[in-house]
């Protein structure tokens, strides 16, 4: 069941933070916590994945580097131009500490609104403050044949970058070892360049992900072309599936890293743009291979249909020649299994022989034919 | 049977009431109620879903709040920059009532036209006194698997909003709950942000409507991987076209809402843009989910289909293999049946079992082959 | 038959009457009238469906009225810039007639040679003294289930317009009708109006035709659902060719209305520009729902197939099940059949009932296999 | 064996006129002959289809007209800014003569590559002296189901057109006659406007080439209809790809057409603009025929695998009629031919007469299940 | 396995030549080797195909022509504005090499990183002191229907270009040939038309490969009319993939010359556009032909299905025919095989022959039935 928090932004009245289920009621709202409630309201529309609320604070610049951690509470941070403060948040189910970890960073009530509504397609949005973004992890579970995916905003302001997502486990560890490093280039640059590295470090990912599809498609031709069972079916569906969801959350993300790129605003440099379009590049590149499998996903069902009727046309020939030779055969043999009384062939002393003979020549004459029409 | 009403503009000649079938007699139109008819001609298309034409009025500003009901006549309304007239008219097919209400909120014929020709796509035009809007309510029946679809107009003029449908059923009450709400965002705002407000509702709505397809669509997947029945076929068909019909609604929305943000109408302020842009991400998401249930159901089909030919596949095998190993030993059965008097192997005292031992072994030797070819 | 005749316009050199077959031979031309001729040749390319070509003249203005009719000969007309002259040619093969009438509105060659040519695209072009459009005319042939179209061609001038088609009937009588009134907004406006009123006047009749689409895509969906016949594929088969038909004149003609409504010919005042808008509006819900049906027809293909495939399943099972129990029963039977003088189970005093008892247990078992499997 | 000249042209080194298989083997090159050679390589890809090649030579202004032809040698040619000069090179094998050619008018040697190389796209290029268009004739052939193409290289100087094919069949033999004429509005005009009117007479044999294509097309519906035959689905796939081949030819050139109408290039007057669009405009109603015929062939398909889907369905109820009437009667009747010695009912006076009745009750029984199930 | 290296590159840190496999742990990277690691890091993800590192140097203006080989080291290379300077790298896995070569031409990191990572889609990129380019090669294996494809990065700057590429067999071996001649525009050129030279061989080598896999759809198509066997479905399907593949490799390089053509960079001459125009053309050519093979190969899938059903047909026929003929036969046989003492036709005298007659004309019957039905 979704857990479902609520709670007015000052912009809006007063923050409350009772079960959602009864503002439902009130609103007189079918099913879908939402309909009919201001914009900026804080609602979190997801599955609640982790228990606590982390918050992980990375401070750094060239010299300095300084990583804490808090639960469940908005910790005393300072901001100061002269170095980059990060706050990691995972788990989106207390609004309250949400909505006060948007206030201390100014982030505006819709830009909060998108990152507690888990079912967001990847955006990049501008405001007064600093820049907005949305993109999904995505991982492929290969027992279920499903994609799982995992929305991250990420908002970014002149010397700070908050980055918001539900589960606890590390998507972002690669970023924290490189920040940690005492050297790269990573340490001398901005919050831009930050969110850049945390976004490529998803994209990334979507390459592994993507290498798991592809050893599901593989394996699938192999049995296809060997021997199609039940499941085969099903499994070309689900992997349909998968690639139609990763579709809906790459093909935004390429609009979305392109406005970043041509953006002109102020938390943006310009050094940062190079790297920007690396990264489209490699979005270009997922979509491509997203494309490449739906197409080899499509070309498997036209294959495994074509296995299927072949085999059938098979089973049919087999059941034909069998049928067709026997049937006219037992016909003769049930003739002369009569019992009439006058029946001359069967006082007839090489009657019997006869038959066989007449037998074996209608076998031998289908068979002949059989063989003509490639049958056999 | 659809009610059907006359009315020429004032711009044109005189107002009449009688029923349409006259006119259309006179007209020599076959048997669509406008061929030939000057633009601007009132004539309502739809359905009659109410008896009575409600209007209900509203008028707000950030302290005021007032609303009241009045049925099948004009209220006599007193408009004021200072506050906001949302006038709600539900039921249209009252024609001479219609074109009351639009001259007196000087709405052109052309979008009067247009709120009674219930068929419209979403659209967004700009006149001198306003903007017009047309949107489309959807709701989906989960026992017809059919989507109901209601036409709204909205007219937006620099101090007030006249909105248009049929249904009696109150498809705006969270709105008005808002509103009458002491503070808000809403009661400080024009009327383009009540536009606003109005159109969101209904996209809001639009998802409830995508999540009981989704529910059926889930349903299919289900029913189709256990065990196909009749039904099936005709249930992926009616929901292809029930995601037909939506898009047919959202697609043209999200230019109409599009063509609303950039904008520069008086009536329309800047202040509202950025609920606008939020609005178009809304539309963009469920026009992103009708594609992806789309692409869901075609791979239903594909997946009913391959179903069909795999199970059809299995029952051929089962018949073929019980027809080749029974019809050749009914042949040698049928063959010993026979009663000609000279017949050397009947005398044979081991005839019987040297038949049965042959037979055994052929049935042997053919199921043997039917395992290579993993028919069994 | 097609009649062609032809004549070389005054800009190339002399006028010539004779049947068109001697031109085409003494030209070397395959068979179709018009190869390496020089453009602006006037050949009417299409069926005669009228004995006589009728002209039928209309002036007014706000306060005149005037209607005449005449056949086969170009009548003596007045152009007086203090009202607007409307030609409605009808009958196209006598070029000699045709190319008359465009001498005398001056209309261009090429304009002339479109509109004798009945088979092109919708479209709007400029000249000097005049726009030129082409429309198509479509009905929907219920019996034949084939749309009937007729090419328009439609000429502008600045105080006249010109139409011509090849049929007699009364396309435009509805538009008449509005003129012999004594009122109303057509009588106030200029020719650009008139073909305005033209044109929405044939795009009307398009949603009829589309009603006439709609009853036979429901018809044939509920006897797809019940029972399909073997008409049921070519009836499938000639709905697709029909909308593909409606989408060939309709596409073009969006365009045609659009470029119509952005051309600053002196013809076209802008007053009338927001009915062309409002006319461009119905002409993309024609689209729309051109492109509906053809997706419901697809969707009607795809169910048909289904349809046929779950059909046959049943067959086959009906088959196998039937042959799998009685297959090995008449096996058995024919086993002791046999005449073998030795078989121990014939002498056996309850071998018979045996038999049935070891029978009615296979044949029980089997049909509780094929309950298992869902075939019963 | 496709025949093969090479020459380097002078703008890079000299000519020779071997056989381009030695220069192939030099090269190391596969097996098409122009792999790592230099841009402006002449070298003839196409098929020889003609033994000589054929020069006509045609000079003409409003008071001239001179016409000779040549074999096989270049003609000494004046060039007189006082008339147009169009040279037709029918034969393209002999490389050194339109090498001559080519240096004879200065046309660019990436163009003569082009005209050489006869599998190129339609294409409209410029260079300084000149504007160069390659279109493709079209035919088809209506035995074998195919198209049959030539390419054509236009290249249209100040005064000048040179036009450049394999074949020696006079595809201008119209446009020749034109000129031939004393009058007309072609001998007035300069070479553009020839270039004008050879593309013309082209497009114009496109819909014969079409019109052939219909007939077959409508043919193979009323097969299909009637009784598909084992060819059926050949002659589709044919037709599928003889479009496929037109489409291929046609796309572009509206392209070519488009850029010559936009061009400002010095050979191209502004008079031939209007007679360029009417061109534009008969490209795009032959690309329109051309997915008209696709989606028909498509639609032909699907009729045909219906048509072959609703036969097999037919066929197997009428095997599962017979057989499930049948079998269980055959069993019936081999139970009681078997030969124990103690079966009561043999003994029983009206034993076969029950047993008829029973059997017929059964087959009746059976037959009124098939009526119900509409099999029957 | 892959053999995997890696690199900070100086912009960055240290070098390091270690496996990879001790990074990627380090790193908890899951298997794809770059997750999280900065932009600019070298790491090799190919396959290595050649044991050394082959390094070709050219150095060549007008008069001058030098050519030398190296391995497994960066050679002493002069640069110098007179002479062009081309070095080819043939092998990618030796990391420190590679960095090594980039330093001295001071290749971006960016860019030397996409030289190594080789599934690269072709692309065009600018920096500061060069551009730099992606393309595929491309082969067609003929026995495994299986696309060969390579990566080859070239680094152009204003004097000197770099190719890059994993494998040691002489894919630029004409251009060497030609660049060794002491003559041809080639060597009056700078680096940007080696750059165009060496891709434009690359395109060429597309048409061998192209005509490869037309040889083998042709094939196909003979196969199918004739015999469908087993292979064939699996082999569409494999070309399929290959037309797939070469897709991939060829749209983005439409893209990438086209963004060369427009580039202003320094090292691009203006003289190199008409030859990038022409590259452009075949690129565009090799686009076209892919899409019809494409289209040829769906063709052929469409045409094995339907050979298939009309294959099953026929034998469904045939079955039918003969169980419909000798089923009903066989149970009059069995009728007057039993034994039942009353059963008065087995007396009459002629039963046997009336029995034969009556058999013989419910055969005939039913054979006359099938011939109506077309069947026979
Ligand atoms: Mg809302
Ligand atoms: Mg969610
Ligand atoms: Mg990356
Ligand atoms: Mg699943
Ligand atoms: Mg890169
Ligand atoms: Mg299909
Ligand atoms: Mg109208
Ligand atoms: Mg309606
Ligand atoms: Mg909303
Ligand atoms: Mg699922
Ligand atoms: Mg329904
Ligand atoms: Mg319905
Ligand atoms: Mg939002
Ligand atoms: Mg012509
Ligand atoms: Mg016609
Ligand atoms: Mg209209
Ligand atoms: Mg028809
Ligand atoms: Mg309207
Ligand atoms: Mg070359
Ligand atoms: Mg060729
Ligand atoms: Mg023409
Ligand atoms: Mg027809
Ligand atoms: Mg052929
Ligand atoms: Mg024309
Ligand atoms: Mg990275
Ligand atoms: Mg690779
Ligand atoms: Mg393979
Ligand atoms: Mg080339
Ligand atoms: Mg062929
Ligand atoms: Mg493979
Ligand atoms: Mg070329």
């Amino acid at each position: 069941m979704s857990i479902c928090w609520f709670a007015r932004y000052p912009g809006e009245t007063t923050k409350i933070g009772v079960s959602c289920n009864n503002i439902l009621k009130n609103s007189f709202m079918p099913n879908r916590g939402k309909i009919g409630l201001p914009p900026g309201s804080l609602i979190f529309t997801g599955e609640k994945k982790t228990e606590d609320t982390h918050l992980k604070l990375i401070q750094y610049n060239e010299s300095i580097y300084n990583a804490q951690r808090f639960s469940n509470a908005m910790p005393d941070i300072g901001l100061d131009p002269s170095y980059v403060t990060w706050l990691d948040v995972r788990g989106l189910h207390d609004v309250v500490l949400i909505e006060e970890v948007g206030r201390f960073f100014k982030i505006h009530p819709l830009a909060l609104e998108d990152v507690l509504d888990t079912s967001q397609r990847p955006k990049f949005d501008e405001y007064d403050n600093g820049i907005f973004l949305i993109i999904r992890s995505l991982d492929f579970d290969e027992s279920e044949l499903e994609i799982e995916t995992e929305q991250v905003g990420i908002f970014v302001g002149e010397h700070f970058a908050v980055s918001f997502q539900e589960r606890a486990e590390d998507l972002f560890a690669p970023i924290e070892l490189r920040l940690a490093g005492s050297s790269g280039k990573i340490r001398k640059r901005g919050s831009d360049y930050l969110a850049y590295a945390l976004i490529d470090n998803m994209v990334d990912n979507y390459l592994v992900t993507l290498e798991k599809i592809e050893k599901q498609v593989d394996n699938l031709e192999e049995v296809i072309m060997a021997n199609p069972e039940s499941r085969t079916k099903g499994r070309i569906h689900e992997l349909r599936l998968a690639t139609l969801t990763m579709r809906k959350a790459v093909y935004p993300l390429r609009e979305a890293i392109n406005r970043f790129t041509d953006s002109d605003h102020k938390v943006k440099s310009e050094e940062t743009d190079i790297f920007l379009r690396d990264l489209y590049d490699h979005t270009i590149q997922v979509m491509d291979m997203i494309e490449t499998y739906r197409d080899m996903i499509n070309g498997l069902y036209d294959l495994y249909l074509s296995e299927i009727s072949f085999k059938m046309n098979n089973v049919m020939q087999v059941l034909t020649i069998i049928s067709t030779i026997f049937i006219p055969l037992s016909f003769l043999a049930g003739v002369y299994g009569m019992n009439f009384q006058h029946m001359p062939e069967l006082q007839y002393k090489y009657g019997y022989f006869v038959l066989w003979a007449i037998m074996i020549t209608v076998a031998g004459g289908l068979m002949v034919f059989f063989r003509k029409k490639k049958w056999l």
